[in-house]
């Protein structure tokens, strides 16, 4: 959507309110209901989707002003972001908005974990990405290999960036893919596996664009993902510890967050697979020396994992409940006590190539 | 150095434990005490400096055996990366030489916190950096401006990378600098306000190369910023939130840290100045309603700081005590409460160019 559509949503809104204010009614904002009660797995499309279930947040209501106040509040500050074509972070949002009121001793806001749930609530209503409202989370992620990315007028040839590659910003709406020659997005859970496959030539011995997502995904990653998926055709294959948190890490990529079902469609993709880790390479490979034992908090999350919808396809639930009865974990960093080459040369090339992957 | 001189460094380390076994002697190693009590601040120099006091490991002490064996494993695998041009993640490194040995139920190691500590030993004892060894810690950080950097073999146009920058790897020994044109280096704390100084085009219209350091810096950025300082004669600035958190980032990037004392030299950039967030701004640029209450947390790390020899500058001492009375601690982004614009078209020219920084 361009900023003169988002831009009429946001008085849209605004306008509805007025008139509700003209006609001496008490105004309404209806909105979706967020959490896991209102949040289904789309088996058709494979993505975590946001159910129907509403609720209304009113201004006469007094358990409800003040939200109702801050909710119109950041309305009018991200109308004022997406004319003036800027881009604030959700913090600076927050500072923008915080102020005493005149004549009183309250403050707009007392705290950013006032403000961020009504950023998603607005986001639902309007249907509009936070990007679109010109607000962004935190950066994090980098990219490497054979494409050109040009970024706010500067073409990038993200294969010319040595070892270091691109920083992936918070927001990538703005991205626009001028040429790209890979046969497919390797998505790396950890930073230190990046630079691995990057010393090893990894992505130009097998022709691939490769991101580390550091961690859990942020946004701007996720977008990314899916973008090179949707607008290239790229198949996205993902390589993770082999524990319940890089098994969610995968998840999230794939089938989109809890948090943010709203917005499954523009940051899931369904079509990912997973190369790796997984229990089954431990006995393959010969790794029962370099495992690790699972601790509490990695068991209870393997019961929730295994509760989750979208973990019930028959691979998945092998993995987890391997993983349970070996009592075990394996990183990715693993594999460098066979040699530290091993991961390029014969892990992830024989996997790929012989379609060993899971779903 | 190169890499012949490391290599013969490790060498010449396994030669004299080798003439002593042979000699049917206890072999033994010497080595520099780290910790407080064996880290002084350098007055002269301006930088932490591990002191001279020394410990000896010696093989035939059951109660260093384990140790011996692992610091000779680590320098032979060290050796190893040096000579066939390879660099290792200190993760990747302790996966290596875990195993068990044989005819015996004994690992070499069982725990990354077993081989870690032996790093330093060992880049203390030969007096090399953990670059040199190849050894790799996590890459964090991002850099954007008026310089072309050689890395292996791209020439990297830093100000040609629209929104997203570089991201900064953790080894930067190969980075060449190839032409440059700014006048000073703008060292940021969060990701947040190098994307919003980014956006504000800061960089451009103050001809500054800016990184952010995400946080506490690691080392390769802290390594950029000494090179960048030391070879190119960049003045560097920092701007990092105004608690007592920020002000350690600032003292790490300045004066180097107390973990890495023995590598101060090269990581340290002691002439580096500081421009904010200062207590002083609080009244200045009235914040006061932006401030946030100071946790039992900050004021013990305030308290700490004020012991540190680094930090007696009177000007410190002024902002931690302020800090301190006041209650309060105040962030970067709280500037956005004047207006997105203000950090980059009034805070930080105004306070830059009437050199209103501290030391």
């Amino acid at each position: 959507m361009d900023r003169k559509e988002i831009s009429n949503r946001l008085t849209g809104f605004g306008n509805e309110l007025a008139d509700e204010i003209s006609k001496h009614k008490d105004p309404k904002m209806h909105l979706l209901q967020r959490g896991f009660n209102n949040v289904t797995f789309d088996e058709t499309d494979s993505l975590l989707q946001l159910g129907d279930k509403t609720s209304t947040r009113s201004f006469l209501n007094i358990a409800h002003s003040r939200k109702f106040m801050q909710t119109t509040m950041i309305a009018a500050k991200c109308k004022e972001l997406v004319d003036r074509n800027k881009t604030a972070s959700i913090r600076e949002l927050y500072y923008q908005l915080k102020h005493t009121m005149a004549n009183t001793k309250e403050n707009t806001f007392e705290d950013q974990s006032e403000s961020d749930p009504l950023i998603v609530d607005l986001e639902t209503m309007l249907e509009v990405l936070r990007e679109e409202l010109h607000l962004k989370a935190d950066d994090k992620g980098i990219l490497i290999g054979n494409i050109i990315i040009e970024d706010s007028g500067d073409l990038i040839n993200c294969a010319k960036l040595g070892r270091s590659g691109l920083s992936i910003p918070s927001i990538v709406e703005h991205y626009k893919f001028k040429k790209v020659d890979a046969e497919y997005v390797l998505v790396i859970e950890t930073a230190a596996m990046f630079d691995r496959l990057v010393e090893e030539k990894y992505h130009i011995k097998n022709n691939c664009i490769m991101i580390s997502t550091k961690g859990q995904a942020a946004r701007g990653c996720r977008r990314l993902v899916n973008r090179l998926n949707k607008e290239l055709k790229l198949p996205v294959i993902m390589f993770t510890d082999g524990d319940p948190w890089g098994y969610y890490i995968y998840s999230v990529i794939k089938a989109g967050s809890m948090a943010l079902a709203h917005e499954s469609e523009r940051l899931g993709t369904p079509n990912t697979q997973f190369v790796g880790m997984t229990m089954t390479d431990i006995e393959t490979y010969k790794l029962e020396k370099v495992t690790e034992k699972l601790k509490d908090v990695d068991k209870k999350r393997i019961s929730e994992l295994l509760q989750y919808p979208w973990f019930q396809k028959k691979e998945w639930k092998k993995e987890l409940q391997m993983m349970s009865d070996l009592g075990v974990r394996i990183e990715q960093q693993a594999l460098a006590s066979k040699s530290l080459e091993f991961v390029a040369e014969k892990y992830l090339p024989e996997k790929i190539n012989s379609k060993k992957l899971l779903p």
